[in-house]
């Protein structure tokens, strides 16, 4: 039976997988994102170890940015990363040569949706948007049972919100924006305003409404734009016991009553959840693309 | 040859069309949105007797809320509209039982996005974004080739943006949000924040660089969540001589460099641009969408 592999590009880490899906697992490696050739080398070893002659294509869901047009000279780089030595890095290229078998390419937060869309919190639900509030903030579309690609991709992290400077005078830390969404709601915003990193705070602190405020003003933009079936955050801040709640409830009193559809209105609990895939939502996404798109140009 | 029907169906007018695109129109009325069934009446009267035996098809692009869910008992239906009578019509069913055709059935702003997307200011491009900026604000949008529908459709009108009181201590007129995009900047709001209808405020009135920095804000939020090859804005109040050049301006500033895209840091004008259907993309858009899938079942 043929395999697929997923990789799972992160700026620090590289998961690798061989298999079909969370219940036919063959193979897993987690090794730390030393500089470009190094790394794509040992994941090359790991597919031909694990994998071999049955290896059928391989999804990679990448830190960026990324260069996913199909037609620019750059396609399957990672672009204009600061991270020392990736700069225009052909992962693609490198990838496939070495493996000889057909490779999707995609965002990180991309594969995670997808993911999740494939096997997740989200089955078979598009259109599916999935959040991810860590270091950063990204997130992932699943539009027509597909990862959203347009001009580039889905940037949400630096949506502009409403900011109250008269309850919340931080100016945010975003280089481009300053009180964009990742610049208010990051992990790394969070510590800066606090001065504390945000896993020290305790749960009373005011710290998680005002998290809670920024994340559901987010989710209500999300929900106004794509009309999504399914809302899923995830990644280390909502890992913070009770904020998926919280932001539920903010959701519900900025939609005032607005979206008069039973999901939203009654069941928020199963309209914007936790992933359920986890940590591995990326690599699994990752070989799901590999799956469902390898026989396709990319779009 | 078939022909094809559209109905533009607005709050205070239907436009219906006969014909196979924007250079082969057969035939086409406007007439006032009275009572429901002398209006869908003559609707059908008009198809009837411009397009006969002829007719393979019926788009409907109507004013909301809409019921758009092909699996619900109440789809094609304009649902819990406060225009009195018409609550409640099942439009679609009265059309297709009369004439005997599939109704492809959408929003008016999306029927207006396909319209662009089709033969219009977009054409060819998905995704695209489309604003109309009125009496109210609404917007279309097109992705993986085809309107976007999920939970509802978009909404983007009741978008939260970032709102400093300081410089602008209107408080909004949306009933339920109050300062959402459409409540900021709306003809309605513009003519209720300056104490006169927005018409008549001079080109020079700060009322328009008011209204260039929310419609930047929704611009640069749209861009991000939907990464579109186009946005178009469109609407009565997009009338204003120099105001797309203003909201061009403010995406630019906005993005603070964000999105390195050419399309975006260097052609905005070729990026940002107002409707090439004018006041006939909504028609020509449902007729379109019953071009392209009336074959198909709702999705």
């Amino acid at each position: 039976m043929m395999l697929y592999g997923g990789i799972e590009a992160g700026a620090t880490k590289f998961v690798c997988m061989v298999g079909r899906g969370p219940d036919s697992i063959v193979a897993e490696t987690t090794f730390p994102t030393a500089e470009p050739a190094e790394t794509i080398n040992r994941a090359i070893d790991f597919f031909r170890v694990s994998a071999g002659g049955a290896l059928a294509a391989l999804g990679v869901a990448s830190f960026g940015p990324v260069d996913l047009s199909p037609n620019s000279p750059t396609y399957g780089y990672i672009t204009t990363t600061p991270k020392p030595g990736w700069a225009w890095t052909n992962i693609v290229g490198s990838l496939s040569s070495a493996l000889n078998v057909p490779v999707v390419f995609d965002t990180d937060v991309n594969g995670a949706a997808y993911g999740e869309y494939r096997w997740g919190a989200a089955r078979g639900l598009s259109p599916t948007v999935y959040v991810t509030v860590g270091t950063g903030i990204g997130g992932g579309v699943i539009s027509c049972r597909r990862p959203l690609h347009g001009l580039v991709h889905p940037e949400i992290g630096h949506m502009l919100i409403p900011h109250d400077r008269a309850a919340d005078p931080f100016d945010g830390i975003c280089p481009f924006h300053g009180d964009c969404l990742e610049g208010l709601a990051s992990g790394p915003a969070i510590g800066r305003r606090w001065g504390q990193p945000a896993e020290t705070l305790p749960p009373h602190h005011e710290a998680w409404s005002l998290e809670a405020r920024y994340l559901g003003l987010a989710a209500v933009n999300l929900i106004l734009c794509h009309s999504p079936l399914r809302v899923i955050l995830g990644g280390g801040v909502m890992q913070q016991p009770g904020l998926i709640a919280m932001v539920r409830e903010e959701v519900e009193r900025l939609m005032a009553g607005y979206l008069q559809v039973p999901s939203v209105a009654r069941e928020l609990d199963r309209y914007i959840v936790p992933p359920a895939l986890g940590g591995k939502a990326g690599v699994l996404g990752a070989i799901a693309l590999a799956m469902d798109f390898s026989g396709q140009p990319p779009d």
